[in-house]
């Protein structure tokens, strides 16, 4: 039902400015520059043209239906606004401008005669007090943020839904550096009619989207998201990211969106029961996504460590077996037979034991072999792989190798350095091959696919009783 | 008494060769590619000349006194060699070469020998089985990598000391993309002769370095380093990653450098007593140090935080609150005259409570008069900056009104985003302003800063008794 959301043939821009310092400049600038290839109606009654384009009067000059109404004028201009596009029978409205519930009662005011006018009608209203949506496929922009200071995302199979518009397109811009993708972004304003519970079911049914994330400061509907998340994580994974866990962090998300707090025991106790994966900041939210995203689950809790780097090998070992700044998993115990191969293959100096360390001497051909080794060996449920390209054996060539080797186990990677470390991690990326910049992150984002893995077990095996 | 090693007025490289694919080719070519503007003695007996210096045939041929010699030859060829530079009078001698005590019997015998010949001068000794040192300011760098393929550091004033070589370069490949500078690095290697203690000891009293950090498996001495410790950390901090905290681990670092493990929970009490600030990643080891090499400790634990985007001042209020996922601080409770004078300065939908949310309406001129004002509220012990750019009203100047206002009370700043941010945290970084990719690491930050001010205030309380 959002089909028409995130690719709409036509595109009304209700305020649309020719003065550069303006929102209903900037968003305008952007549908065309990024090239959104369907119709786009600028709208304003005091200008015949702007950027080539001819400029209506009113939505009611457009003979076409209008897919998507994005309304950047100021908040008390918007209710009116929206009653144009409910009366015009526009599917989907974004006003962006803030001034409404979250600041006041004559703000509260507006978004009940909104909520009125949407009555009338069949529209469907996303925000108010929102950067609207980003949809990289369709090349549908409603944020209005400067391109040259931030990088928007490729297209790609996460969905990301934020109660914090900011935070989103700041995330969004991060992982835009490692060449991450997402299906959709969608800012969720004030949402006195679209909510997440909505998405998430859309999202639910929708092929390119491989996993779910969220950022948000309070459920709209507890109860229902509980049941929809139960659902959705049987198909795909859900990451969350709930702000105001703490009693400073509720009372500070009240100021930002007006959230009121629940305990974060029950949000915990609901996030286990349903599946949900926890995340606790920006880095991790999308760190998790695609990690479950692009590799299956752990099917235990045995992984493997393949190095060139000694220190690298012992301090991931402290990672995955501790349980405070650690994940609590376990080194997997080789069999004879692996570690009699591996031995065959590497210097005598380095070690065929876990975590394997090929050393400095090693690289690709090692690689290649190893990894097909530790695929054969039913003591190993998953492997990290650290592709270290500082020495001269690693190369690029990895990737592929790598690649060849996702079978049955996930396998997460880690790549530590600078600039040419990031150009390899974006080529990983764009194998969908999730890999991280850093030790910790790369644990981590082994992890949740134990957890992942665990709870579709637990719900396997508990599948009569439900 | 390390002068000579990190600023030799003579390096010989023995063992130098025309043959690309070899050390003795990439160490000398680092030298004179970086610009080492000392004599470089290149020896082989084979060559005449190389890379257009004059080749020696043995050090003998040398009439200067060679402050450095950096041995490049296969292990069994070491000894001998050290013989000659001892007999020469070299002051310090690096074999980079492994197969010594870490690959077995032989080795260790090997390794005995070198001693010996050791005790016949004055000569000194880094590893063997090591990168060797890396020092920006004066370009001498014995590490083995391709400079296609890794980025060395500026200059700057963090001091590390690593107990892999590889862990080490990957480390500071990846920090020197935030434009991080060191003062020096030193692979420790094998440590037959020079270890930590030593060194600790030389950067103590070396006023270029402002920090210390160290990656280390297992101590020389450990009871000599809780003394030096001791000493140091009441002049500078000292951070370090201490691998092998898990059984698991414990086994790993045996594999990797012999490490025999201590009880992780005594090494825990050495730190707390000596004021080791303790890092448990490779990310944490630099972003410690350079917070502390930057930035007065934490008088308190009472923090402001600053930000245009309200979804990541609610995360990070989580983050300063929360215990676990957390770092246990307090939100400052703003003085009355402190919120009404904020209040004047930012929008109505704005908030004036910590976390202090300006929106992305304010930028740079808000900041100015705030940070200002924050500055003198008693309440505020330490204040969290975002300079989150992608807004319009951020701009490149809140580098220097943030410099501005770094008065008594520390600031950390966080500055999330792709390219574009990456750009900015690098000149935070050029003005010593410490700043971070993320929320986590940001907050994480600030809370060292409590650590290391703790520990110090403890210290001066306790003075009559020690």
């Amino acid at each position: 039902m959002f089909k028409e959301l995130f690719n709409p043939s036509s595109i009304a821009v209700i305020g649309a400015s020719k003065d550069e310092s303006k929102i209903g400049n900037v968003i305008l600038k952007n549908l065309i520059s990024e090239k959104y290839n369907g119709k786009i109606y600028p709208i304003n009654p005091k200008i015949s043209d702007i950027m080539g384009l001819k400029c209506y009067k009113t939505l009611k000059e457009i003979d076409e239906k209008v897919d998507l109404a994005i309304i950047v004028l100021p908040a008390e201009y918007v209710p009116e606004t929206v009653k144009e596009c409910v009366d015009a029978g526009v599917r989907f409205i974004i006003p962006i401008a803030g001034g409404f519930s979250e600041s006041g009662k004559e703000g509260e005011l507006k978004e009940k005669e909104i909520k009125e006018y949407l009555k009338r009608g069949s529209s469907r209203l996303i925000g108010p007090n929102t950067v609207g949506i980003y949809v990289p496929q369709t090349k549908v922009n409603t944020a209005l943020t400067d391109p040259d200071k931030i990088s928007y995302p490729k297209d790609g199979s996460l969905a990301f839904i934020s109660q914090s518009g900011a935070l989103g397109l700041l995330t969004m811009d991060s992982f835009a550096d490692l060449n991450v993708g997402f299906s959709a972004f969608v800012s969720l304003g004030n949402r006195i009619d679209v909510d997440e519970n909505e998405l998430l079911k859309y999202f639910s049914n929708d092929d390119k989207t491989k996993a779910v994330l969220y950022y948000i400061e309070n459920f709209k509907n507890g109860r229902a998201f509980a049941e929809l998340a139960r659902e959705f994580t049987k198909k795909k994974p859900l990451v969350v990211l709930k702000a105001g866990r703490t009693d400073q962090g509720v009372k500070a998300a009240s100021l930002h969106t007006g959230a009121l707090g629940s305990d974060d025991k029950i949000i915990e106790g609901v996030f286990k029961q349903s599946g949900v994966i926890r995340a606790y900041s920006e880095t991790e939210l999308v760190d998790y996504a695609r990690v479950l995203a692009y590799q299956k689950p752990l099917t235990g809790n045995r992984l493997a460590i393949l190095t060139t780097a000694g220190g690298v090998g012992v301090v991931t070992t402290d990672y995955v077996s501790a349980s405070i700044n650690g994940i609590g998993l376990k080194m997997a115990n080789l069999k004879k037979e692996t570690k009699e191969q591996i031995k065959n293959i590497i210097a005598p100096f380095a070690s065929a034991e876990n975590p394997i360390d090929i050393t400095a001497g090693g690289g690709d051909k090692e690689y290649r072999e190893i990894l097909g080794i530790l695929n054969d060996d039913d003591n190993v449920d998953g492997i990290i792989v650290y592709a270290l390209f500082q020495t001269k054996y690693v190369t690029e060539n990895i990737i592929d190798i790598i690649k060849d080797n996702i079978r049955e186990k996930p396998i997460v990677v880690g790549v530590i350095g600078g600039a040419y470390a990031r150009d390899m991690l974006r080529k990983f990326e764009m194998n969908n091959i999730p890999a991280y910049p850093s030790i910790e992150r790369t644990v981590k984002a082994m992890k949740v696919l134990y957890t992942r893995g665990e709870y579709l077990r637990r719900r396997a095996d508990q599948n009569g009783s439900y």
